[in-house]
């Protein structure tokens, strides 16, 4: 399969070296706002620079990557899948879900492949976890809870662009969350506080944040966000139900600990999430490439893209109004 | 000091039990509805069967235990303060803040003093993580989270006496957020359903519940409670600052470990409330005898008692409307 | 049941206080060298004071414990039982296996009971990990492992009147050892050192020491000692089988943790043999008070007391000669 | 830098794929006795089949990996320092110890860097423990620990050709006693059961083994293999000091934990030597590079390799006499 890369930052860096290093897959243009993030990429894995349109028009490219900033995804999916290219997109698809509406309407009419980059879907832990919670071992589900904190909080620039924090961090909770309960949430409560840094709630958005979910049998998620953890990239599950509880904690930088009189000390949980989630993306990119050849559905759809939006939005709108929201069908 | 005990149950007995072994404190006499169940306390502990107004009316009982029903609580705190005691009562004063109120205002005017019992407070493991928190270790506080399971629901019969899921069991979970946040909240939101066992519903009550709650300052408590935990009696704090996460957890049964090709199995999590509090009822005594003694100020307060019940009311109001609610000063 | 106890210093204080806590013993007399040490005891627990012979002689006691020093223990053991007495004894029973023979021959002869104080064996969690093992969880036994470290060094002088680390410490690992081997050690090497107090070397004894043993079947031991750990008293327990790995661990403080940029911290180990083996020690007065009552077999028995003994006489001949010692017959 | 293989079987292939990976480096030829394994590793990397002479004598090469059979390494690394190469080699240099010291000299003579490939060294968990050690915090080293026991034993057939499992299994950890003891043992006692199977037993070699050694200063070191173990490749360390305890473990197949009334499971831990020590591998080419362009001398030397081997033969021979034995200067 060949592939063709939109955006070179940090997590098209990732995607695109990740299709380099397979044996299957070759990465054979690039394309980038900034050349020198095209270029550097395009060295380390043999492929060309390119403009978007050219990638995107370009006969012998299977499918697309697109890593390029949110406003413009979009537009190149539906650019993309019209060309006949299997499309993987990084979260979210638009920050308005009627935009998402249109474009997956497009993408339908294509009949061509979109899978979406909820990355933390792939983790082999949660990923393991999901398995053993479909095959019944924790019984029905009851409670699931979601634990999402960064090591620190962005530059209030991009806070400021982000479409805050329920839409920008949370959605991969929110995502989480779908995943983990097999059933779609109907309410949405929200609780949020600019702890973190003053200028992100001078900005209009919290750094810390709090959501209660209920699904129509009475299944309830809890998510828990912050954008600050001393202690590295929080990112714990847990799945409480009628038979037991499965969860999936941390990754800790070794295993070495130290004991003396101050106690027993192990070490920070990993701190980045490029590395904290690299099995991940390469499993995601494996997933995609299952999906370009049918050898599976794609997996997450953008329907997943549009779900964990209407919740996000929801959230925003609890934390503004201080009451629950309701969630529409898709 | 010597003491009366008001209700031989369960709880009353293991207070009695803990009175007889101190050097410091004796146990005088014992009032229960059911003889039986006084008599075998009695015995064990050398004290005498007396009914309860002859136990508050005794001049040379220094204090009372109140371990009866909750709706004599009341009744039996006005009258024993009244005459002259120290009184420990178990939780809550009354299902009704107007009443709690009203037993408060007589507990002010007797000047004696009164503490009440929620044991959690008293735990070695969140007594110590409450230490380090004030100390500063873990900075500002930002998420407190309660995690509180039972091991199996109670009879239906109890929970249509009890005041609900909120009143009953997450009070105490109530009393810990407030404990540790160290701020009154502000609003609560609940949210609950019967999944444990349908009659819990059908007698309008839930199983399985989560809140959320925000102080003035931002700072956001969670709290999630279920009626069933397989695996033991499930009772975890953790709570996130601005300089580092606290946390304490379950104590299981035995440190044994079992490695083979099903994993690393340990123990089920201690099962049963007396045995999981034994050494906080012992120290829950300790710090009611040096209220009695002047050598402390009595804590948990009637006012703790009022604000906990406040926040279960909010909490019970907020799962049946579906709306968040304002806690008004108490 | 009434009991005498001969030597109330630390140990036979618990000793005391525990027969004083149970509602089927009582302790009736005390002896000490210190007069001090009795009547303190005796006061706590409503026992008399009294010489040790008068105790022994007592035909109003059922049975007696001895908790004094390790020289006088055999004359002792000797002379309750020959007045009939049922006896508990601390380890070890004398530190000349010879002497130890023949008391045990004055015992055979009296036909009462005598339990040696392997304390260990009564810990909840190596009494759960042993019973765990006979019912062939582990499957057949290969390797078992035993870690004991103090928290610090005792004085030069006591160390001069103890026989030695093997004897005075590292017995309570032999005993460990067999009582999860099941099955005689039929050959010891010892290695040891003097790293925590070069005095301790002067006085010619070991602070740090490690000891291989096999049995007739090719069962393998590892003891490891030291007399020094900053992180409170190390305790721990595994066994290598053919089926799995039984541990048990260490007891922190608290199960309080502290989540940091310096990482994750718990508390040290509990710290103080009387607080780490409490349990122990009420649960091993019960067993000797089945014993007395003739509702199980005395067990540890003299012989395991005997058994031990040799073992720690052969390390130290071992550590002593730089050779393995061949352990004989009883 | 161009490098030759000598062994396309399961590590050489590791190695292979590893310097394939690498951009600073090329595999340019490939040698092994089984012209499919080669062509397979060749075809995957881009490089060459070849004869071992014809690359050891290729001008074009810089350095030699070594992963053929043991009987032939010292051979080749001598052919192989000769022709002016840079040499890595798969432990051991050779099951004889005068045959290693004959090879270390023509190594010396030709000043040609040789690193042995003693992987755990290079395991980010024991790198750090090590660095930790040789910062002090855990003061100064009194009893270092090795546990490493096999997930399943090898065919006989190749225990007969193995040197027996001092040196084919127990040199990994003679060799991390080493490394963490930071001072040579000057004796060793070994004991050995064939416990997993007989046939290995038959084979007049061992399975499940203890050894303890000590340096001139007293420093104690404890191992404890076994050829067997249900739950995973078990691989720990554990170094007890005068200031505190440094430890490093497991690695669990995932983070997964179930909580049932069975208890609480994790996983078993990695079972394969390929996957536990992945990055060790990476790591060891990564300081093999490092060493062939004068960044760092290359380590573990020759000499490391010798003195490894001087210990499991001292080991052997303990086993089969009975008797501890020395270890003379290299």
């Amino acid at each position: 399969m060949r592939f063709g890369l939109l955006g070179a930052g940090r997590i098209g860096r990732i995607h695109g070296l990740n299709v380099a290093a397979r044996g299957d897959a070759r990465l054979v243009a690039v394309a980038d706002a900034s050349n020198e993030a095209a270029s550097s990429l395009a060295q380390a894995t043999g492929a060309k620079v390119a403009a978007a349109d050219a990638i995107i028009g370009d006969a012998g490219i299977d499918a697309i990557l697109i890593c390029t900033p949110t406003d413009t995804h979009a537009d190149l999916i539906e650019a993309a899948v019209s060309a006949g290219k299997a499309v993987f997109c990084e979260k979210p698809v638009d920050l308005d879900s009627d935009r998402i509406r249109r474009c997956l309407a497009t993408v339908a009419t294509s009949g061509k492949p979109l899978m979406i980059g909820f990355n933390r879907r792939f983790d082999p832990n949660f990923a393991a976890l999901e398995k053993r919670l479909r095959s019944g071992e924790a019984g029905e589900i009851e409670i699931v809870s979601v634990i999402s904190r960064d090591p620190g909080p962005p530059p209030v620039d991009y806070v400021k662009r982000s479409g805050g924090l329920f839409r920008d961090m949370m959605i991969h909770d929110f995502d989480m969350a779908r995943f983990l309960l097999a059933e779609e949430p109907v309410e949405v409560f929200a609780l949020g506080s600019a702890l973190v840094d003053k200028a992100i709630g001078e900005a209009g958005d919290v750094d810390t944040a709090a959501v209660v979910m209920k699904t129509a049998s009475g299944r309830i998620a809890q998510i828990s966000n912050s954008r600050r953890a001393t202690y590295g990239y929080d990112q714990r599950i847990e799945v409480h139900g009628s038979k037991g509880m499965l969860r999936a904690g941390n990754i800790h930088e070794t295993t070495v600990e130290i004991a003396t009189g101050q106690g027993f000390r192990a070490d920070p949980v990993q701190n980045f999430f490029l590395e904290r989630y690299a099995a991940a993306y390469r499993a995601e990119l494996a997933a995609f490439i299952d999906a370009c050849s049918g050898k599976a559905a794609p997996s997450p759809t953008g329907l997943d893209g549009l779900r964990a939006q209407m919740l996000a939005d929801a959230a925003t709108e609890s934390a503004r109004t201080g009451r629950p929201v309701a969630i529409r069908s898709a």
